[in-house]
């Protein structure tokens, strides 16, 4: 419980308080006052500015980097010319003409044919909370007409049981663990009892959520127990159905958990004057949720074997495969979608984060044709969602990526490919330090070894609770000015996604940067790092 | 599934295309192009605006009016400075100032000399979700430290009883159900196997979520479920914990329902060398949320009398009251929060709609003092929440709202008796159309009598359909150029909440329309409601 008897408690910092000690033991308490491309600005004393250099890029919601210039311009002619921001329920062709154009993008990429229908939302927890919900919607829908398929089925064959044109076998009884018995109402009173609780039974499992390991969905109530970290799940558990994570590096481990989930339903149907036994799979799983590389998860990539398993596993199924872009999409790993290259394709996708372009909050969840529900639409909704301004600024933002035929996917992917050898050069000279670098285009990661055993206490103190990468994000900002964090659940990995306006001064920016640290770290901590008080 | 065998289907509409034959078949496929105050424009043929009154009000978050001038000209003023956005995980003091501004004004409502801390987010939805999530995870910390306490106990009542300071009366093991037995280990051992073992099942029990029938918190996985209308909730409950819906109108209920959820704990304590059984109220009620004056619940003030039983009923549990201001606060109703005039003082609020002032995305949590659990801050977070464009346009209402000591409540307070009486008015006059009026301020609703016996059979359809609303919404915007539509969960209830800046004029102007709409009611339909294509 928080301290009220303070007389000047309310005078207190009331806006998360405890993160904001966090951050100042870290030395990440900073406060920028402008924002420009890949630059913040702090206020210097005597009034000036102080440029920081942002590799953390708002969390992957800035690949066009700060304050676009287009964007900005745009922004404010839609405020001048009173373009409706709040005008629910009417029509929005700027969400149709976003729709089409998203549509179009996914087409290209997944190489579906059909096309993908729009359901628009704010923030990205919130398209995969629609996900979530519009693939058990269609589950709840698919259990059902198999439900009643197989109601109907029973209800044929008593009939036909009844009027004496088919008998039931023994074999049915014994298949269902029931002793044989002739075939009278009273037995086949029995049977149908039995296989219809039994159906029921089975039909009532929880719906069965798959994610892989290190999976990073979201926050929310539904979402947040897709999230594989247990710190931020654990405590919500009994708030929402329970998510399966399944190893990344396992092959033939999701199969097994897939066929530890299934279920069979029974039915009767009458040939030939006898009654026999249909088995059904019940649909049991809602989706395979996962993203193509996995953001908070240390910047991962899964492996191309991986997501052939996910496909056979799913399409067996008859389950989704929602793909989370809503980090690694939008151009930032040089395509549209990263899930491309490792020949990934979606049923669902969810964007978000940079579709707003830096300014807007919009998100999207994206269902392919033939797995669409009409219905949704009638039960889903949000007030903010499909305003006009985000809808805007997010068709403005896929103009621009766009634009001359993808010039600023191939820039993505040209300056990660700088932007990795420079760390491959760092891991090449401190092999010691740097565990791993990952990632591609501008979507990368440099692991650290573990420091808990670090010569210098309060390192590998933070080390041990996780707080390294904090530790070194601050050095990197008091030392040098530079902006980034560890990923949320792999904190001993830094995470860069600066924006497609790098420069090869940056790059080499952050090589000095990462050298200094890796230098103080190499020798022992002898040179401190750069902390508050430091 | 939806049709895609068509060759041209990505050329079809593909956002939400459902939706929008069910708003062209009541004729609500308007699209807006300005929006202004109260008012939002249609491009006629010749080029020129067609004014569309608006008493929808963005669903309540257009408490300003459309585009207000000076939160355009703040919003138009932060983009030219390039005052950042996304810096997550920086010092945010004009997110510190939001939230002291905030908790000054809920405290001055509330009565509670406490301060309120604030978690920032984006939408309403989310904000509830926040809510949700901080309610259980107090309530798991509760329940968690009362189960160390019981462990406590127990381990000491075994440590006197093995060294023979204490004995087990008969009455303890009768207590619980057991066999009295002699007081050995072995019946130690069975005593203790037993509390332990009912402990956790019944500590382990889903947490209770009470909320009154009617209610509306969102549509996200976990809010859904506390909305009460079945159609948006049915098909996901598989996804997320049950709520109980209390009714409204029948006093006791509450308690009645809390008590049928209760659960003990027993543990032992030793005194004057006996072991003594002790029993303890698990906290299983995670918590009740209720909005003052329900909004798709048809605009219904709850009791004081029922707001009397939920603070009873939550303090003897220790559960906290979330108020759910989302769409009553924010001043629409004259007070900041609906909930002050019925004695309602909420552990936990959510505010978001216009807090947003109608351009941006904003919605907060906000937690009494004494109730919050800081360690929130550091496994709950979001990309776009507590950005720094939001936080700083929320500021720039709040100032709106308080100038000249609450002006702007005031204003509201008065336009809304003028919009009352005239609806009165209305319904004095075709008390046969009109059933009831309801709501506060600039928060009210008029509710039709059924028409599902109406002669005009495509009205008598559409009621028993439960879109007759919708149908008078649409001849609303198409015979009397007026938007609004009837609540969500109530619809034969239409709408009312226009912005501070309503003048007399434009309740004229929907007094007009309500008259002739009640004129064709009651006509029985010789008129027809204006209609596409009528």
């Amino acid at each position: 419980m928080t301290d009220v008897s303070h007389p000047h408690a309310e005078e207190t910092q009331l806006a998360e308080p405890h993160l904001g000690a966090v951050l100042a033991s870290a030395g990440l308490d900073a406060e920028y006052v402008r924002a420009e491309g890949n630059m913040l600005y702090q206020r210097a004393e005597d009034g000036g500015e102080i440029p920081v250099l942002d590799y953390a890029g708002g969390y992957g919601s800035l690949l066009l980097g700060h304050h676009h210039p287009k964007l900005v311009a745009y922004a404010k002619e839609l405020l001048d010319a009173g373009v409706p921001v709040h005008s629910q329920f009417s029509l929005h062709p700027e969400a149709a003409r976003l729709a089409l154009t998203l549509s179009r993008i996914v087409r290209r990429e997944s190489g579906y044919e059909e096309p993908y229908f729009a359901i628009f939302a704010n923030t990205g927890a919130e398209a995969n909370e629609a996900a979530l919900k519009h693939a058990e919607m269609d589950r709840v829908m698919r259990l059902g007409a198999l439900l009643a398929t197989i109601d109907d089925g029973i209800t044929k064959a008593r009939e036909a049981v009844r009027d004496g044109s088919a008998t039931i076998p023994a074999e049915v009884f014994e298949r269902v663990g029931l002793e044989p018995r002739d075939s009278g109402v009273a037995a086949l009173n029995e049977l149908t009892h039995h296989l219809v609780t039994r159906n029921a039974t089975q039909a009532g499992r929880p719906p069965v959520l798959l994610t892989p390991e290190g999976s990073f969905h979201g926050k929310l109530v539904g979402t947040v127990q897709l999230t594989h970290n247990e710190g931020y799940r654990n405590p919500f558990k009994a708030l929402a159905a329970q998510a399966r994570f399944v190893p990344l590096d396992r092959p033939g481990m999701l199969r097994k958990m897939a066929d530890e989930e299934r279920a069979t339903l029974f039915g009767l149907e009458v040939a030939d004057g006898l009654v026999r036994l249909t088995e059904h799979d019940a649909p049991l799983i809602c989706a395979f949720i996962l993203e193509p590389i996995q953001g908070e998860g240390g910047i991962r990539e899964v492996s191309r074997e991986f997501v052939q398993e996910v496909h056979e596993v799913c399409a067996e199924a008859g389950a989704p495969v929602i793909v989370d872009e809503i980090q690694s999409g939008m151009g930032r790993t040089g395509d549209f979608l990263a899930g491309t290259r490792l020949g990934l394709r979606g049923d669902y996708y969810t964007l978000a984060k940079s579709l707003g372009g830096g300014l807007a909050k919009i998100s999207v969840l994206l269902v392919r044709g033939s797995r669409y529900q009409g219905q949704f639409e009638l039960i889903h909704s949000s007030t903010f969602a499909k305003d006009g301004f985000s809808n805007r600024i997010a068709l403005k933002v896929l103009e621009l990526l766009e634009a001359d035929d993808g010039a600023a996917y191939r820039k993505a992917a040209e300056l990660g490919d700088r932007l990795l050898a420079m760390l491959g050069s760092v891991r090449d000279d401190y092999p010691d330090v740097v565990k791993d670098i990952r990632g591609r285009g501008l979507f990368l990661g440099l692991e650290f070894h573990d420091q808990s055993g670090a010569p210098a206490a309060p390192v590998a103190e933070a080390a041990r609770s996780g707080l390294f990468g904090y530790l070194v994000a601050g050095h990197l900002l008091r030392g040098h000015r530079l902006r980034t964090f560890p990923t949320a659940s792999a904190p001993n990995t830094l995470r860069f996604e600066p924006s497609i306006l790098l420069t090869d001064d940056e790059i080499k920016w952050l090589e000095t940067a990462l050298r200094d640290t890796c230098d103080i770290i190499q020798g022992g901590y002898r040179r401190p790092l750069e902390l508050p008080g430091a």
